[in-house]
């Protein structure tokens, strides 16, 4: 027998849009190894409007609608609203999917998507880092009292299991601190200085290619990269951390010629983000580390990532994840999604 | 209230008393945070003999003994038989925890050992990974008719949870291939070959320092390698592999000139294990390959493992292990003890 599932995207940009082609290229695999299916009741888009249909989208036109620039409506069956409170309001779900831009200061209004995804009832998946950062003990608290689950796999390492991780595989274990390359835009844009690019020629170079916003502070200055610290140590360490609490030095500083002195003895800089549990606080740091060929930080090229971890009971225990997309991003959402039903 | 759980434990060496300790270490945060204490009701050794106490043994007398040079009996309130099938059929325990040596060839006698304590009513925990390779369909079938588990988390990779990242955080995922460097011996030989040793010398100076067996073979042929590789391939594929059947190539044909090659090109040899689903067979390889500093594999120094898995929704997760050690091992033991309590 097959249970069927409603599910609500809100956003549907890179990601949602690899959600659901995970969803069309996963249906029978669902079906005969889990034995659910999904329905797609609504998607409400930053900028391609929004669509809800009780009885399912279709995912496939859905795609193709935005894909050539038009706005999803014309797919709906009743109204549905482009504000997203009001848009949950009216759509039927038992799932959202929060893919929404990280607001990395205040995690809004993606904080305020997933409240009201809650109350309503429904169960929440999130690949946003900044609902984890800046609402992870009230969400998972709301949830618990309906009896639902917030879930944010993606929102760190993208599809790579890390929070997974510490739930069955690392019980009984207890986090004393983690190393790692957790910001893939200036990982890329060291290797293009590795290469003999400035770092205003790389972040030129990388908004051609789509790897660096218009406004590459966010990269640039590490607060990408502290806001994963933040959301590790939130969830993992059980501390609760905003990104401006960490101790952050961006990639600025690194000249041409620092780059040139650490090939020749046979170096790379990163930027490497380090958290440790001391006596009574959580020392927790961004800054460029210059790394040698025995470090597995060394190998970390392009948009891979990295992640070593230190428990009571194992002294490294490193999480590689290469070459991510959004097709990664888009397995954690499914990941978490059929953990809350396994669950359930 | 905290439930009482009967252990006993087939083996005594080295990760079997570190699984001893472990238990004496964390008893405190196993009742506050599981809820759960431990007895444990039976030792049996290899050469320092047995003890059964329905009531519990003292732990910390048992391994005071054993360091010793002693032998258990004078531990037990009754006759405990030094016969494995007699000793597990007098003691009463819920989990039977098996850390005796690996029998490369058929997997015995461990593979009897689990049998007969999940025909006795108990779930089995393993570090060994002959009973797996030989036994893993058979064995899982027999625990599932009795409603009881069979774990073997420390089996592969040490505490490393390679078994558990593909039950729950996993999920959905199906695995396509890995590479990894899985032999922590011929690891260590070969870096000792890179500091000037010939083979022989290397695995001289590793039976001074205990790393390295009487007989080399099981390491430097290839054949550890070939059992891991197929434990992995028969669990994570679900394709029943024996290490016979793994293209096996050892380390014997690496020579210094050979390492001081690939020193100068900036590389090492390592011995690499491979296996990849094809369309209508699993290919698995061991042998020796030239790595350069951009592969993760470089960088695994000493007694590290790694191992990189290709999956249909992930191109690259890789899992590094660092300094493992009988600690390590002891607690892939305990996870899997306290995830089989947890799903209980």
């Amino acid at each position: 027998m097959t249970t069927n599932y409603r599910l609500c995207l809100v956003g549907f940009g890179n990601v949602g849009k690899a959600f659901a082609q995970l969803l069309l290229k996963k249906e029978t695999e669902l079906a005969s190894r889990y034995d659910l299916s999904v329905t797609v009741t609504g998607i409400i888009t930053g900028s391609h409007g929004a669509a809800i249909n009780p009885m399912g989208l279709d995912l496939e036109k859905a795609l193709a609608l935005v894909n050539a620039g038009e706005i999803l409506n014309s797919l709906s069956s009743q109204e549905a609203p482009n504000e997203t409170t009001a848009f949950l309001a009216a759509c039927p779900a038992d799932v959202m999917f929060e893919t929404t831009p990280v607001n990395p200061q205040t995690g809004q209004p993606a904080l305020t998507h997933i409240q009201t995804a809650l109350q309503k009832g429904m169960h929440v998946v999130t690949a946003n880092k900044g609902p984890v950062v800046y609402g992870y003990q009230d969400l998972t608290a709301l949830a618990e009292q309906k009896d639902l689950r917030f879930m944010f796999e993606s929102a760190v390492m993208d599809g790579a299991p890390i929070f997974a991780l510490f739930r069955e595989p690392l019980v009984g274990a207890n986090l004393i601190s983690f190393k790692g390359i957790l910001n893939s835009c200036t990982n890329l844009l060291l290797e293009m200085m590795e290469q003999g690019k400035s770092l205003d020629e790389a972040i030129d170079y990388g908004r051609e290619i789509g790897i660096t916003e218009t406004d590459p502070s966010n990269d640039v200055d590490g607060w990408d990269a502290s806001i994963k610290v933040a959301a590790l140590v939130t969830v993992l360490m059980g501390v609760p951390l905003t990104p401006q609490q960490v101790d952050r030095t961006g990639i600025r500083g690194i000249t041409p010629e620092m780059i040139a002195d650490a090939k020749r003895s046979g170096e790379r800089w990163k930027l490497v983000c380090t958290a440790e549990r001391r006596e009574d606080h959580i020392f927790s740091r961004v800054a460029p580390e210059k790394v040698s060929p025995d470090s597995p930080l060394f190998s970390v090229n392009g948009t891979s990532s990295f992640c070593q971890f230190k428990l009571d009971v194992l002294p490294g225990l490193g999480i590689l994840e290469s070459d991510p997309g959004p097709e990664t991003t888009a397995y954690g959402l499914l990941a978490d999604f059929l953990n809350i039903m396994e669950a359930a």
